[in-house]
């Protein structure tokens, strides 16, 4: 992507002006040295320097930028910790990144009604540590939970391990005050279990920054599970493995986590962490309960019969939390471990139907040889969240735009299965071709006519989530979804 | 409401002509005697005839429907089985009521994946019985499910006795199949635990039929508990009763019901039902429990420990599934009960954080002297959601008036006290004074914003949910919730 400014300096300069009215000069950065930290998010294979950074930390601060920006028409990229994995933060070259990460304050705990009120710059992690002497947390934990702020799990609806069992950031936030293009300051859903009027809250989250930018978070807390333990269970088959999933939840148990390595992962990662996983094996399961003792207990037998009829070649169960740990240790630095053994990786991220789990790795099987590279498996089996990691050397000519056609072609795939283009890293610009092949041109019309709603003038993030349907044109795939119902002509009047 | 006809007999004949070329001639009612029984839904003090009532019987008619309303600009008001409580599918006089009443039909039940897709004529309870030979039951269960219709449930977010476990509508539906103004065919939401794009699904749920007619539902199916058991606590005094209900939550409890009747309820009910309340007790509570047999047994002796701390004069432990319906019998005839005391009673149906249910309950006593009428609680405690029902005579001169003046002020004190002024029958008609008062001008912006996004002529159900700026100044009470920042005039450029 390019580098060269797409603004002259004249326009820079009443811009920065405009913002120092109401920002510290320290607040409102513009020289390359100092916009150089936010060329770029999680997704480090697109960089581009913006014109302008702001670092807010007030909510009237924020009214204050995006009434000016929205004055000078100038595009807004939100930004939250930059740990994002789709380009959703990609700055825009003639335009700002609003950063709240300067808004970390934890305003508020009540143990009583278990909820927070946060920041937006609050990290992800940092709000179970304030909360922990009142025995409870807050449940989704993506991979980047200590780096990770919640402006940002709100904006990409982010997971993580336990999702399955206690729900996405959408489940989990209560309330979000936020602030229009416009400047107004709105707060969308609220502490009650429903309320009147449109509900607002699960489409602002997951946005990606396209409809306003939030100042404040009410989460919700749950008590700490008195006991957790995962059951490590080998299979000599993929099949068995996936079907070993389905079964799983097929008998009516929800997990507290459900993974699925296989053997390319589990070799990836053993020689490196030492989990004590069967490297031989095709596949492997680890299947987490958490509850109270006896409950733990009746469930991880429960587990158990239904991987040994599915065909488990090995089974074993933590007993210590040391010993937990060290089971889910292997699955947690597989995307390290991937580093390791390979220069470049280019993680996937896409949902299917957990029935099709078995037909999608031997989908992946037959694309390694098409593309010529190696994929490892890491999957949120339980949720049919797929992480397939593509291994790549980007020095090798021609390396780099396989694992992208590689990737391109999971997505869809997923999207044939009846799954999705993304389960919990967003669609950012990365994805956005696939958006043309998810939905209809119905549907996104849909999309934009509501981001139209909050965003007139179309400042905010413009061209991520959302592709135009001139792009999608230019991609040239269409939708692959079962058929609209098509409508004869209407007789005329 | 008047029922003088709104349109001349030549624009009825037009539009009842361009229908009938794309439906069969019964599916078109127009005759006063035909749509007489789509003059009003459960709130029925207000009355309409409609100028037509339409019966599609399938999606395609539907599309046809709407794309002929859109080109005459004749308004639309959908309807799901009419059992709605206010008023949301009162007919407009010169406008078309869109039955979905014909679209009945049960679609696909898949034990595996545990979900049904049904068209939104199928009544709620329909669902749970067609798929109990597998175990499974569709949770929210609304008083009315025996009659109310799974599109009704949709457009309402409903909820029920359970739901304060097993969630509203939005919590157990995955997809809807909808078709907007213009007759185009939209899916939302899926049955991946994530998805790309704005999830519109949400918004849709609850939206009272202002966004687009439902066609298809893709409903989450849960496996039936193995064992249920329900506690009756009596309480001297209804703060002790409001704080043992916060106390059960606070402990981290999560009943599958927890309700709380007042004596007048109590008093009311018993008599008639012999369901073995305590008719001196100031608060009972019903508490319960389900799951696995040895969880049920643990959360109950956790929950009887919250009850005697926080003061119960009286315990009782169902021992029977027969014993646990007589407990739970008060409860579920609360309702004919007020009809068998009073001539007339009016629910109202508002939510509140529960730390303030005593003092709710306190502000009502003061109104029933203020406004000289009776009022039995009966609120779905454990959520927050109250059901004041305020008995009345329509036949004594103003009561019927007080009763409503009763009603709002008790709606707004809900919002006084951080709470909603629905919880689970929507707002309709009934409540649009009441949403100036919880929401802010630029919230209400927001809502009418996306209302416009799905439906640019404003066809469908107008008047209904969202207040205009005009209304609620002739409303003349104010959005009361703490006030929104106030931001100085920005510097000119």
């Amino acid at each position: 992507m390019s580098t060269e400014a797409a603004y002259t300096a004249e326009h820079q300069r009443m811009v920065v002006n405009a913002l120092r009215a109401v920002l510290p000069e320290r607040a409102v950065l513009f020289q390359a040295e100092d916009t150089r930290p936010y060329e770029c998010d999680g997704l480090s294979v697109f960089t581009q320097l913006p014109m302008v950074v702001v670092l807010p930390d007030s909510e009237e601060q924020v009214v204050a930028i995006l009434k000016i920006c929205n004055a000078l028409k100038v595009r807004i990229v939100p930004r939250g910790a930059g740990t994002g994995l789709s380009g959703g933060a990609l700055p825009i070259a003639d335009g700002v990144v609003l950063s709240t990460a300067r808004m970390s304050r934890i305003v508020n705990v009540d143990p009583y009604a278990r909820t927070a009120v946060v920041q937006p710059g609050v990290r992800n992690l940092a709000i179970s540590e304030a909360v922990a002497q009142h025995g409870l947390y807050y449940a989704p934990d993506p991979s980047s939970q200590i780096a990770c702020s919640i402006g940002g799990n709100v904006a990409e609806n982010s997971g993580g391990v336990h999702c399955l069992k206690y729900g996405l950031t959408v489940h989990n936030v209560m309330r979000v005050r936020m602030v229009t293009i416009e400047g107004d300051v709105i707060e969308l859903g609220g502490t009650a279990l429903d309320a009147p009027g449109l509900d607002l809250l699960p489409v602002f989250i997951g946005s990606e920054g396209m409809l306003g930018v939030v100042t404040e978070v009410t989460v919700r807390l749950i008590p700490k599970p008195r006991q957790a333990r995962v059951i490590l269970a080998s299979f000599d088959d993929v099949v068995k493995g996936g079907n070993a999933v389905a079964g799983v939840i097929a008998a009516g148990i929800i997990p507290a986590g459900l993974e699925m390595m296989d053997k390319t992962s589990s070799r990836m990662v053993e020689p490196f962490v030492k989990a004590g996983y069967d490297i031989d094996a095709e596949a492997i399961l680890l299947c987490e309960s958490d509850g109270i003792p006896e409950e733990v207990e009746e469930e991880i037998a429960r587990m158990i019969a239904v991987l040994e009829k599915s065909g488990a070649t090995a089974i074993a169960v933590s007993n210590s939390e040391e010993e937990r740990l060290r089971f889910w240790s292997g699955r947690k630095n597989a995307f390290p471990a991937a580093g390791r053994i390979s220069p470049d990786y280019y993680c996937i991220d896409g949902t299917i139907p957990r029935r099709a789990l078995a037909d999608v790795l031997l989908g992946i099987q037959r694309m390694e040889e098409k593309y010529g590279l190696r994929c490892a498996n890491v999957f949120h089996a339980g949720d049919g969240n797929l992480h397939p990691l593509i291994l790549f050397d980007a020095n090798q000519e021609g390396e780099f735009h396989r694992a992208e056609m590689f990737g391109a072609e999971i997505l869809e795939m997923c999207v044939e299965f009846g799954g999705s283009i993304t389960g919990e890293h967003g669609v950012g610009l990365e994805k956005i071709n696939q958006m043309c092949v998810q939905f209809s041109r119905s549907e996104m019309d849909a999309f934009l006519a509501v981001k139209a709603a909050f965003d007139p003038p179309m400042l905010l993030n413009p061209t991520k989530a959302i592709p135009t349907l001139q792009r999608c044109a230019e991609y040239g795939k269409m939708h692959v979804r079962r058929g609209m119902l098509k409508f004869a002509d209407l007789p005329r009047f």
